[in-house]
């Protein structure tokens, strides 16, 4: 790098933004907004690990050091970093194929995974490919969220009723097991779901009402609200210890969690399983940021700041390098926590430091309480937590307003039900792509008459127009490339073919963007085969870049006879003459 | 089918086109073109069999019953099937992996390459997807071409040189075996091949200008032009016989050819083999039917024909199953032998089944005449017939006209060159669709002025125009889509912020061929955003089909108090007032 881009990266480095700035009064909003988020994370963090088949710890872990290091390099003041749910499913998808060959084990295999995408997204940041994200379109991202949500949701269901479903990729399969075996349920465990999904859904639901009414302060207010995860823990811990439910009546614990803080962890860097995981890095690095980058981009633009998509990647990848070296495992810009953030009223990423230091003394002290803790809860947070993710109303927007959106939707949703997550999000992004070409493949293409005296031509079939037998003027919608020249060609000989007394065929350029090199041939076809017929072509409306290219190749004398008009106007004036189209205007000296 | 389209199918077999038509004075331009092409084909089908690494047979095989084939169904006048270069490289590249590990042996792996594409192209015809072939652009196909020609003479080395060269995916290691073991050169092997070039290469550039001095007649004239391969399979036939320069010299020779008509043959259907062929056969499906195609368009369009893409894949698809149960292997359309078919005067597709009758007739009596033919002839055929593939030109023009274009074609010929020739033309066709989406995900925008007292209005940094501080007129040049929708909100929002006195931004749209649901979202953010910045956006010149689409989501009221104008001139006219811009027209009644 150069001295000047050096400078200029250092200056995107968070920190440096915000804490020169610094006021002390930001300090009493950002410790209360890394608190409430801190008692969301600790039981969302072992949630989560549990759910990428990880220890919990693994989960408060990833919840420290990559908190800092998003804190000193990220460019949102409000994000808030850690494990998040499809992220820890993609995790767990990919670490379980190969845990069942024996290739890995989850944890070292999950070092691997944060380690690569770490320094994919690093290596992103600083080739500023932060653009490739745009490829994956909204039907695409919202159908696979809705079915990621749908996989984590049923993933748990064996946490929920007490007995072991083997792992599938087919929800059906995981159903079916499930229905099958409902002799196996574990009663207690299902009792204790049931309360823990209870309190939950009230305390989400119910609750912020309730406490309108109550004359707290609004930041102990804000701290309850969010309290519901932290709830579900203490209660069904308690009862558990009392009842000795663990022991007596099977139901299934977390057990110990050592106590400390994150061992220093160095990722294997064995050829063989790196090559295995690359792939699988790529996707979690780019749906990890996408979520990330969406949120943080909301976020700001509610306060007028600016998220830098170059920096995000930059940023996210030292937080998963972070994680690589302390025992965690992939992390990300969450939606949930980094919305309660903001509303909490984080100011700086100080919050998000406040919140890595608070998980780190839950770890060094409170492990020990956690012994009892059911995993049924922990499924039941995740389930909850996941819900909103089924986003319904966007396939209904999509079907009303663009049926190719809904099908990329719909097509994303059910590859990832039936092909899994990876598969699921590949199949999506290429189907979006294949429909954007067949698109433009097959153009729009309007014969287009003057409108009344005026200087514009429209659409015939859309509008009362005039058109003139000897000249017909064509209007292309879409640049000219390799993908559509055949069809063009085809389209633009059989109009002049249904207009036998024409002379003259006027191709309107105003929505060409570009001809590349396939298109350009099939032009100078077109010349030849309409000189052949009797017939000119001339363009109009050419723009300028356009017209830079067609000038390096002296399309112009290749088009003699033909003309290059500034406007369709200008071609009907020119080629019939003034008194053709009886425009007394044009009588008019110039 | 229902029966109307059966109807429509059957109307377009070729042959109820053109035989109730026939005219017996057609008959003798037929008969002369199908014996010129006839005495190309014999030595062109052997030499292209043993480039395939198939016995000579199957390339005359393969030059009877799917020429008779394709001239019933297809819809080409003038098209000559059979074997071809390109295909031939095809078979030898796939078929010589699987043959190195004993999976298949050559010829039958043929027969099952010839059905499988046989029916792809058959379903791919049935199913009317003749507009696949579009997604590969002309700079990849050349860059194709160039490669494989240079790779198919490279492969002919060891013929020439008499020394067996181990088959090689890298060109480079190709020479340096050749180089390292010249040593092993067996002289009077090169001679002959030196002989061969020599005669072909005489009679290609030489001849044609001393046969027009000659009072010849004109067919006479004709078939002695083509008949270049043939005289070098005689002479040096007559040569090796002589001097016995098998036995002795060692020079290779293509011994026992069986005689008597083609076997029928069945094509294995074992699984394994045919999933492990199946994609290289689409690969050979396609390029042969896109060499075919343009062969064919650029002939029938020179005589006023046409011709139908699918019905095109029918009869190729018919003629390649033909191969694969008479002893053949994949045949397609070729380009020298068609345009020779054309130039020597065939009106209808009986030529091609003249051309078939011939070469049965050589396979019945001929064959034992072919003992001494030495293969160091048949390698200066197809020597000289792909070196007119190498297509520098190409890559000039393309240079010149569009970077990208240029792109492409070097990457796909490196990709042949270097990876082989499947992953070459694969890895072509998805960078040049990449290169397209890259383009297209960073528009071309331009702010517009107007243009002098006009209603025109023009990019501000191109022409002289007037541009007014409260109203920012943006143009884009490209359809809203997911790969844009980011870029573009991020660029308006800029020029918004470079023009501080800006109330109102038209976005004119004249360019905007369709917004997809990822660029909705995108505009409805955009009009909240400029609302919070104290700016309204409007829209100008919405095509007709985009104004339908943003009608069904109810945008215009989204909009408010933003409009949509008709023309630009018409947002400058109402939003500024007919006095700011100085218009005496517009002050005029309406």
């Amino acid at each position: 790098m150069k001295l000047g881009q050096s400078l200029k990266f250092v200056s995107q480095i968070g920190i440096f933004d915000w804490l020169p700035k610094y006021k002390r009064s930001d300090l009493a909003d950002d410790g209360l907004a890394g608190l409430i988020v801190a008692i969301m994370l600790v039981p969302q963090g072992m949630a989560y690990a549990l759910l990428a088949g990880l220890p919990p710890q693994v989960g408060l872990y990833a919840s420290i050091v990559p908190l800092i290091l998003y804190g000193v390099f990220g460019s949102s003041r409000t994000l808030a970093v850690g494990p998040v749910a499809i992220v820890s499913l993609m995790v767990a998808s990919v670490l379980g194929d190969l845990a069942d060959v024996g290739t890995v084990d989850m944890v070292s295999g999950a070092l691997i995974l944060a380690f690569l995408s770490g320094a994919m997204l690093l290596l992103m940041g600083l080739a500023r490919l932060g653009f490739l994200v745009n490829f994956l379109s909204h039907p695409v991202i919202s159908g696979f969220s809705s079915a990621a949500a749908l996989v984590i949701g049923i993933s748990q269901l064996k946490h929920l009723l007490g007995f072991d479903i083997p792992r599938s990729h087919l929800i059906t399969e995981t159903f079916a097991h499930a229905f099958t075996n409902i002799a196996q349920l574990n009663v207690p465990t299902f009792a204790i779901a049931m309360l823990a999904l209870t309190i939950l859904l009230v305390w989400r639901s119910g609750l912020p009402s309730l406490l309108a009414r109550t004359p707290l302060p609004k930041p102990v207010m804000n701290s309850i609200a969010k309290a519901g995860p932290l709830v579900c823990v203490v209660v069904t811990i308690l009862l558990v210890w009392v009842f000795d439910l663990g022991g007596q009546y099977g139901v299934s614990i977390v057990g110990e969690v050592p106590s400390g803080l994150p061992p220093l962890t160095l990722p294997s860097f064995e050829v063989d399983v790196i090559s295995q995981l690359v792939p699988a890095a790529f996707l979690i690095s780019v749906v990890g940021f996408l979520e990330s980058v969406s949120v943080a981009k909301t976020l700001a633009s509610k306060k007028r700041q600016k998220v830098d998509a170059n920096q995000e990647l930059v940023a996210l990848g030292a937080a998963n390098i972070g994680a690589a070296f302390t025992g965690g495992y992939p992390v990300t810009g969450g939606f949930s926590r980094s919305l309660v953030n903001f509303t909490a009223g984080a100011v700086t990423p100080l919050a998000s430091i406040f919140t890595a230091g608070l998980v780190a003394l839950s770890v060094v002290f409170l492990t020990p309480l956690l012994f009892f803790l059911p995993k049924a809860t922990l499924a039941a947070i995740i389930m909850v937590a996941v819900s909103s993710l089924i986003d319904l109303k966007a396939v209904r927007t999509a079907w009303t307003y663009n049926k190719a959106d809904a099908g990329s939707l719909l097509v994303t949703f059910g590859a990832v039900l039936l092909l899994g997550v990876e598969a699921g999000i590949v199949a999506g992004a290429i189907l979006s792509i294949a429909l954007y070409l067949w698109r433009t493949s097959r153009p729009h293409v309007a014969v287009v008459g003057r409108v009344g005296k005026t200087e514009h031509f429209r659409n015939e079939l859309r509008h009362e127009v005039q058109t003139y037998p000897s000249l017909l003027a064509v209007r292309v919608d879409e640049s000219l490339y390799f993908a559509n020249a055949a069809f063009l060609e085809a389209r633009l000989l059989a109009d002049v073919a249904d207009h036998p007394d024409v002379t003259d065929l006027v191709l309107i350029m105003s929505a060409v963007n570009f001809i590349d090199g396939s298109a350009l041939e099939s032009l100078e076809n077109l010349i030849e085969r309409l000189r052949d017929a009797g017939v000119t072509l001339h363009l109009a409306e050419v723009k300028g870049p356009v017209m830079d290219g067609l000038n390096k190749v002296d399309f112009e004398a290749k088009l003699q006879p033909g003309r290059v008009f500034l406007s369709t106007h200008e071609a009907h004036r020119l080629l019939l003459g003034a008194d053709e189209i009886g425009d007394v205007s044009m009588k008019l000296p110039a």
